[in-house]
């Protein structure tokens, strides 16, 4: 287990203060996973275990985890959620999809309605998309000024060392996927009528400008990744290495956090029950 | 399945309008599964189809379900939780858990936090208690004068006939164990170092007043089962019987309002993707 995300990690960490160089990284991790059936039986595995683990996190009540998923239209956000937090349940994970802002979030900062969200003690937290896209979407679309996006990594940062330094142990992975995959995914969902509802004209739109989503997402993940809030970028062509590569750095953080059961300071004997 | 869930309604739903005699139901249900095997299955075939029926409802975008449990202490909401609803996973089940009402929940009506966490459309929402904790807890100790506690049964019918006419479908289900299996349970969180941290001796407190919960439950469901939230007496001394009244429940709701997938206004030729 340890060996095993020591290889992950070498082959997915944006290590902290260095280039992510984003658009060199592979989208397939045959040299993490290269046999589907190990790597699914290793994410149920991790499933399980991830399952317990909050279950201590939740007896104890200090702490929290929040998971960041980030990616292009098709990149598996969803999916993974699926992959690795169904075996926990929707009793111990919270998952906040961010959209198109509102009006009232709109009238505040743009990390408000993030905090909002964030996860309470106890509880694993998943954004699917998330803050980032104040410095994705915004900044490829000009929605905002660009001195504006710029002070927002170092607000981010800030944000998130506050998260790390008050119990939450924040996680934040980029679902990688290569132009040709999204293109296969999209076709899927014009072509298969039990995915039709999923296609949305705009996510061409959007594929139009991949370069510029491609140097976005470079940016971010070269300014934010932090020893407090570290990016991976996941290969995410093929589901199985993808879910099995979360899965088993969800397992590792919290093993790491080591959540105990809190001890008792009464003795059965105190107690009759009638 | 028909044949079933009318077999489990003909035991288990309060009539609108009739008695719900609480206190003379079975906390047993050998009548409509007797065998532990064939219920465990049943519950994990219709807790799969939950999920697809959920993924529809959400590609839907038009409805909402709402699931309130509610039952004593050690009734089991939070396992029937897990049974029922971890297949569909995070994504598509949002679980608010409502425990003491907090400052800024008392300076509103006791509905507000309520109508906050109801569910958005194309989610099932799951309420670990819920209002009625208002004309329970709140009666059973005195916490609110009896004229409020009086009026309140109105107005959660009112509001619960809101959300019906809003398209939220409303489910209620009352856990009900025995004393004797409470105090198993109890007993259980005495003596198993893993259970040790659910135990709270101010659960003693409320064993102590049993009878006096029983006769507040029976009110609320003599008072609020409605053609459009009935309340269903779930016979919860064994778990896997529980659980399979509870899946099938809900799955023959969510088929009752079949969800279906939005038809695409476009023709897959329509678009290229480059």
């Amino acid at each position: 287990m340890v060996k095993l995300t020591k290889l992950i990690d070498n082959s997915v960490l944006v290590a902290p203060g260095a280039k992510s160089l984003l658009r060199q990284r592979a989208t397939v991790a045959d040299d993490i996973f290269p046999d589907r059936e190990a790597a699914e039986a290793a994410t149920k595995e991790n499933a399980k275990a991830i399952d317990a683990l909050q279950d201590a996190l939740w007896a104890e009540g200090e702490r929290a985890l929040l998971v960041v998923l980030q990616g292009i239209d098709t990149s598996g956000k969803d999916g993974t959620v699926r992959a690795v937090f169904n075996r926990c349940g929707p009793l111990g994970v919270n998952v906040t999809p961010f959209g198109r802002p509102s009006e009232e979030e709109l009238a505040h900062d743009f990390l408000w309605r993030i905090h909002m969200a964030a996860p309470k003690k106890g509880v694993i937290g998943v954004f699917n998309r998330s803050h980032y896209e104040d410095v994705l979407v915004v900044k490829v679309r000009g929605l905002a000024p660009a001195d504006v996006v710029e002070a927002r990594y170092a607000q981010i940062s800030a944000f998130e060392k506050h998260l790390h330094d008050t119990g939450t142990r924040v996680l934040k992975f980029m679902l990688n996927i290569s132009k040709d995959e999204q293109k296969q995914r999209l076709q899927a969902r014009l072509d298969d009528p039990e995915k039709n509802w999923k296609f949305n004209a705009s996510d061409l739109d959007d594929r139009k400008l991949w370069d510029e989503y491609a140097k976005a997402y470079e940016n971010a993940l070269d300014r934010c990744s932090t020893d407090y809030a570290p990016w991976r970028v996941v290969p995410a062509d093929r589901k199985w290495q993808r879910n099995a590569i979360v899965a088993a750095v969800v397992r590792k953080t919290l093993e790491d956090m080591a959540p105990v059961y809190p001890k008792p300071d009464w003795k059965a004997s105190d107690f009759r029950i009638e």
